[in-house]
């Protein structure tokens, strides 16, 4: 997508080989109008799949998720990072570690919001190692739900996280997809 | 706002006297066209206030502040819980509690992204003992930006968190305003 590659040139700041810091307009400000139009380009990838329902993980994922939701016109849900007391349902649970955090999080969903009829796209802002689009995954699993498809905004190809899941037949959307972080320079494929 | 009111009766759980339990439609499952009804009326109440960007707090409040966000045509900037290891410019801090997940966060802004250039509306979900709002404003305060106000979803008037801020001059817009939770019912003012 190239108005969002052009976007990561311009505002991305690469770190190392590993990081690519979008925090000014994807995960903690907001581009709004950007983001508008990456729920359209997902729209355009999987309006002929019958989702029924978006499934993100907080927090970073939630803006392109209810942006992309509505062009959809279908809910979303967020799997939860900590249970809070009012969560007293039965429930779905995995594992997903954060690299960039150096952490492992239970993540929630409550067995209420995602069943057996629906047909569920994941979305989420990076696919780097695959820890929480597994961690997703597992979740539309236990639900017995169809995984239309993942909906990536950007991907780092050399991490492979994407690789042994698009190798079990899942379909993974990425609208940027980095090769390499060099020297300062983020390259794309 | 009669939707909303009307979506809290037909849907939300009174748990105890303190507690609605919204999160088929607000904060784990969201109604995307309901939110989108709710950013309009966000929108309506302070569209002559200069709005340059709009403030959340991760996770709940994202949802509503992209698609309120979307009528002003301003980008959102939600304050984050956990420092990533990305972070690596000045922010502004603040300290809340969650009363619902019993514990204290750190919450941080970085600097690059509210100025004294800044008109500010904050956004969140609820506002019970206004914890969150108040870290909020504090960030908006730290930054020497202008305070349009608050747009809040649900108050909980008989947890105070709004009256002293009130009380300060601050103006805050709450679409539903329960007044009690007494035998399962949600009582509104």
């Amino acid at each position: 997508m190239k108005l969002l590659t052009e976007k990561i040139i311009s505002d991305g700041v690469a770190i190392g080989t590993e990081i690519v810091k979008v925090d000014s307009f994807l995960n903690h400000q907001i581009d709004i109008n950007l983001i508008d139009q990456i729920g359209k380009e997902f729209f355009e990838r999987y309006k002929n799949s019958g989702i029924t329902k978006i499934l993100t993980i907080e927090a970073s994922g939630i803006a392109v998720a209810s942006l992309t939701a509505r062009y959809f016109d279908v809910p979303v849900v967020f799997a939860k990072k900590s249970e809070p007391s009012t969560m007293v349902d039965d429930k779905y649970t995995s594992l997903v570690k954060s690299f960039t955090k150096n952490k492992v999080s239970m993540v929630f969903v409550s067995k209420r919001y995602i069943s057996k009829n629906d047909t569920v796209l994941i979305i989420d802002d990076f696919l780097a190692h695959g820890e929480a689009l597994r961690g997703l995954i597992d979740i539309v699993n236990q639900a017995d739900a169809k995984l239309a498809g993942a909906g990536i905004v950007i991907e780092k190809r050399f991490q492979n996280g994407g690789k042994p899941l698009r190798e079990k037949g899942i379909r993974i959307e990425s609208l940027a997809v980095i090769e390499s972080i060099k020297d300062g320079k983020i390259n794309f494929i």
